[in-house]
């Protein structure tokens, strides 16, 4: 399997430890999203009309959105996905907010404050999306009181889908140590055998462009 | 069934409108969001810990987020989930796409220029969601070219889900005619026998505040 990715995106970072804790055969296509290659037209109508990463190939089936992705290697091969209807159901629950409250603000959030010019970086934006952000984070450390997991007893798409943006040291607002059932949730899970960093997991990050 | 919604809620309007739609026996539980329900303990601890709505209630299940009910709804009822592992996966992919880039920023950006005090719009913030509402309206605009549903051959979830705030008649920098695909789908949508506008679906509406 070939995953269209790059190391800075936290959304193909869902799919790529996805693919990794599972003991998936996969290899990284690297994606030049700092040069513009997903906002191209080559990109938009050869690989996804909407733009974005990641982009899972797997024979002659081509996915977009992690969550799809996510889903798709459960269904296929077998992990991650939830045991009953109602586990399946509440992982998508965890997908879907993560999609509207956490991972998208998160990853514009710190998109905003490292990756554009200094004088580019909108300050009203950036404080908006922080206390949205605080929302989000106090949900989430809520729910994982007493829990381990996200959804039932072990790791899940749950889990994989909200920690991404999580991992990065590049600074949005988010210290670990504020919430400290996120804290150690994180911990656990990049014990567990095979997680790697996103910057170790898919190619670029930050210092290959410093 | 039960649904926890309010008319101003485009999120909620997702949910109603598959109810509705697929000609189900549903009633509409008025939640005060403009009151505070939504943000209070009581809500959370009770009905949705993600202080949200829509919530469905069918006998005891509890369902939350529009994308988990509609696929509850889909799979229950056997309406609108697509045909195809193929259709249902891109059902999927248009949904967190709709979370992430399209009624997440569309529901936020409404809110700011027409639910907040004049006094407490944040202009930069608004500027910078409509930008990023420009890049979605042309992707969904794009797809949609040629076709007559998002997803295969007739209507399904995807769009039920990427329609919703833009229905509304509140200002939030987005005009129908600026995008002929879109704007031809909307109005084969609510030409379907038993499409109804939002504020006619779900109880509660601005002149309620007025």
């Amino acid at each position: 399997m070939k995953l269209y990715c790059f190391g800075e995106s936290g959304h193909s970072y869902k799919a790529a430890l996805a693919l990794e804790l599972a003991g998936l055969a996969w290899e990284p296509v690297f994606v030049d999203f700092f040069n513009g290659t997903t906002r191209g037209d080559a990109f938009r109508s050869d690989v996804n009309e909407m733009g974005e990463c990641p982009v899972l190939i797997d024979g002659d089936v081509t996915l977009s959105q992690s969550g799809v992705i996510q889903q798709y290697l459960s269904e296929t091969y077998g992990k991650f996905g939830g045991t009953t209807p109602e586990e399946k159901r509440e992982v998508l629950r965890w997908q879907l907010w993560d999609n509207h409250k956490l991972s998208s603000n998160a990853g514009l959030c710190r998109f905003l404050m490292n990756f554009l010019p200094e004088d580019k970086r909108p300050a009203e934006v950036i404080a908006f999306l922080q206390g949205r952000l605080k929302a989000a984070y106090a949900v989430l450390d809520k729910h994982l009181e007493g829990r381990d997991w996200i959804v039932g007893e072990s790791l899940t798409n749950a889990d994989l889908t909200c920690c991404s943006y999580l991992y990065y040291p590049e600074p949005f607002g988010f210290d670990r140590k504020d919430y400290p059932n996120i804290d150690a949730w994180l911990s656990r899970l990049s014990a567990l055998p095979g997680w790697k960093h996103p910057y170790d997991l898919m190619p670029g990050n930050p210092s290959d462009r410093a």
